[in-house]
């Protein structure tokens, strides 16, 4: 899969997973809303900020700011399975211009988020790495 | 969410995502299709296994068996949103006979697989940890 078609499934995916790594080497993988912009990908923390899965994936970061990031499609035709993966190190914002663009993009793509605005920290990733794979084109 | 319940919805699932964590301690994370019996999840290495992704996930796993899985489920209405992670050591399967039983439990939850036995290796994983969040819940 091209590079730019990989980016352009990713970015119009709903949902992503992002794999952290624990202070003791361990993964950590949970589902994530986003939006990308460019070759930047944004999250935020929303209310479910205060349950540990969220918690602990930031203090992941804080330790190790590598995340990758994973998109696929299902379906009983395995001929038809996809999947794109990017990765890059990720940042807290906190620079308020860019930390309130990330919340506008964020609610752009997201009408729930314009109900609920996220009140947590919002995460950064710059995508250095951006791969796909389809089962159609090794057929 | 119960860890019963967390522990079928997981096992219900026809795909979940794996994160494992590469030697420079950066993690990876593909989509796998599995079944579990009992606390004991198998999926195979099936005949894309000589893509790089694949070989990478079980690179890994020699040098960090650690791994983390995850199914969720995603839609509009983020009040519906779940998800259930599952963790613990993964090895690759070498006694014949439970090899052939994956082999077999595999077949008999994804037709797919008996039309194309699985060629490369099965790994084993032993959920230690299993653990679910829904949205409902915290409503």
């Amino acid at each position: 899969m091209e590079e730019r078609d990989a980016l352009d499934r990713f970015s119009a995916a709903r949902v992503a997973r992002i794999a952290t790594v624990d202070s003791a080497g361990r993964p950590h993988v949970v589902p994530v809303v986003f939006v990308v912009e460019g070759t930047t990908l944004y999250w935020a923390v929303d209310h479910k900020a205060k349950r540990s899965p969220n918690l602990k994936r930031l203090r992941n970061i804080e330790r190790n700011p590598n995340v990758e990031l994973l998109v696929d499609h299902y379906e009983e035709s395995w001929d038809r399975l996809w999947w794109v993966r990017a990765s890059g190190p990720a940042r807290v914002l906190t620079e308020p211009s860019e930390l309130h663009r990330a919340i506008a993009l964020l609610g752009a793509k997201y009408p729930q988020y314009l109900e609920r605005t996220p009140e947590g920290p919002v995460v950064a990733t710059t995508l250095l790495r951006v791969s796909g794979w389809t089962a159609s084109e090794k057929a």
